[in-house]
């Protein structure tokens, strides 16, 4: 398998994809191909202390980056010569099995759509992370991919992250919430009223197993193995939780650096602190995968360390082996309000 | 001052109702009127160990009790006797000065608008928690009141939401924002678009101090007095953020119960401990402000004890001393989107 990494991405390139890359090829025997600007990539490689590129590594060049000035939407096809544009070229003419980016978000879903294209008949690819939960872990579908929502995206949502959860996190009929301020069906606003009703007829027909609403509180605590969201909630709720997690954080750093009876303590339970913070470190996870694009797409964190990224390489890697796409595609009919009409709306674009 | 409580209303009724009271009355010299069965209210009075009732305190029987299996929004009218109907009767009569109940949130919302009323003028009442934050605690507005929700809704939420802070919690000119997903006024859904601009307008002519839009994992740190949310999406954020708390608690335990260092390491942090469970416990808070109603209606959380409920009627106290509903009714006109027309469509009910 080959590995497409934006070499240019992210606060800590092209250090951190380097370095990602480079341990990724000697762990899981894949192959990477850097893109971006060449003497930059190399210098980086020779700082890891290797005179040459390592076999199963290679070198895109491109001239370009994507910043923060650049506009999103537009980016990939103002630099053309951009390590985003190059990689997701060479992802969507074959040239490699996934494409991995810490580059700007936003930049990077515009591209993938556009570019790469969404699965035919899905209408719009979603932001999937893996939120640390009691569960062991939940796939939130969508976090901000779209911020307004349909009833028609949540359904879709619905069944991708059910196949996501169910493929590569390995969950065998994995538990459908759809995220709400009630357990009732009557709970929430218009979109969630008639999403409910989606989910619930396509459970009963045995294609996802919608356990019904879940309250913010619950989808913590692991009640449910995905996490059905419009783009605005799903990413309060997301922000929500990194954000008191950060809080809490604190508040125990506070909590051990008092006195030196806390200090004694907190060298007492140094390995259950160091736990506790790895629950919530984002270089954990490795990345957000962009489900609904007709390849792999993976988001890594823009901060996100050589560690972090050589996790979204193994992301990358699963989410390629696990058919998922394969599973859209074959089932994308029972995704749709009106199935008729998908051969003439498959792409609105 | 005299607090109407509500003695039949949440899980640990009517001890808690009784012994909150008692407490409320000695501490804060206030009169109480405990509203609900006669007889079972005196046995708890009388399990606290007093053979008669104390001075300031007083009954008002009721027999009926609203529960979890009536309808939220009938209950009031189908249940004429109960505490929750009497209670919000006396209040509208003047015959107290604010109403303190743990009963169904739904059913108080119900009954105090169309009991109480609204402020002429104000569309929608709105629950306002404080949220523990970085800052020392945000107003929340609205938590869940009203689901859907419009511009209009939301500029009226940031005016009341904004005299709440300041006359309530002693914040000179809060920082208001509005939750959304990023900062730009182009983030977000609709909803939130129009409502940066009328925010925007209103900060521009001085009437609050609208800080922009402000991302869920900044509101919890603290950097706005007061957030701005449709329902819907308020109640994802304060359910998320207490799920997120209780989540990382529950991991702290564990952390200190692992072995005889961790349990030797709890000990040597317990005034710790006890401030970083302080911090969530929702007993501390006392209750979330119904704000928009006439007068003062304050919903403790289900589950409170005596404390808790203490807690709610100073709550209540501070409300009704801070002068913040007669502030609502002399503004309402900068919060109406057509102020001219306000005298004819003021109770759309």
């Amino acid at each position: 398998m080959r590995i497409i990494v934006d070499a240019m991405g992210g606060d800590n390139a092209p250090l951190a994809p380097v370095q990602g890359a480079l341990q990724a090829v000697k762990e899981y025997g894949v192959e990477a191909v850097l893109v971006g600007r060449g003497e930059e990539i190399l210098k980086a490689v020779h700082d890891q202390g290797l005179a040459e590129l390592p076999q199963g590594l290679s070198i895109t060049h491109a001239n370009q980056v994507v910043d923060m000035h650049d506009n999103p939407a537009t980016a990939f096809k103002e630099k053309k010569d951009s390590s985003l544009t190059v990689g997701l070229n060479l992802l969507k003419n074959g040239e490699g099995d996934a494409f991995v980016s810490a580059g700007s978000t936003g930049a990077l879903l515009s591209g993938a759509t556009l570019l790469v294209k969404r699965i035919r008949g899905i209408r719009r690819a979603a932001m999937a992370p893996v939120v640390p939960t009691g569960g062991g872990g939940s796939v939130l579908i969508d976090c901000g991919a779209t911020a307004e929502g349909t009833p028609e995206f949540l359904l879709q949502f619905a069944f991708m992250g059910s196949y996501y959860a169910e493929r590569v996190l390995g969950r065998p009929e994995p538990k459908v919430g759809l995220l709400n301020i009630g357990a009732e069906p009557s709970k929430g606003t218009g979109l969630q009223k008639e999403a409910y009703k989606l989910l619930h007829a396509a459970s009963e027909e045995g294609r996802i197993n919608f356990v019904g609403n879940v309250e913010a509180r619950e989808a913590v605590e692991g009640a449910v193995d995905v996490i059905v969201a419009d783009g605005y909630s799903g990413n309060i709720f997301l922000k929500t939780v990194e954000g008191t997690g950060l809080f809490m954080s604190r508040q125990m750093k506070k909590m051990f650096t008092r006195n030196w009876k806390s200090k004694l303590a907190a060298l007492l339970v140094k390995d259950g602190i160091r736990d506790f913070k790895k629950l919530l470190d984002s270089n954990e996870v490795g990345g957000t995968a962009l489900v609904g694009i007709s390849k792999p797409v993976i988001k890594a964190h823009g901060s996100s360390n050589g560690y972090a990224i050589k996790n979204a390489i193994r992301q990358a890697v699963e989410f390629k082996r696990s058919g998922i796409i394969e599973d859209i595609t074959e089932n994308v009919e029972y995704m749709r309000l009106n199935a008729r009409s998908a051969g003439t709306d498959g792409e609105e674009g």
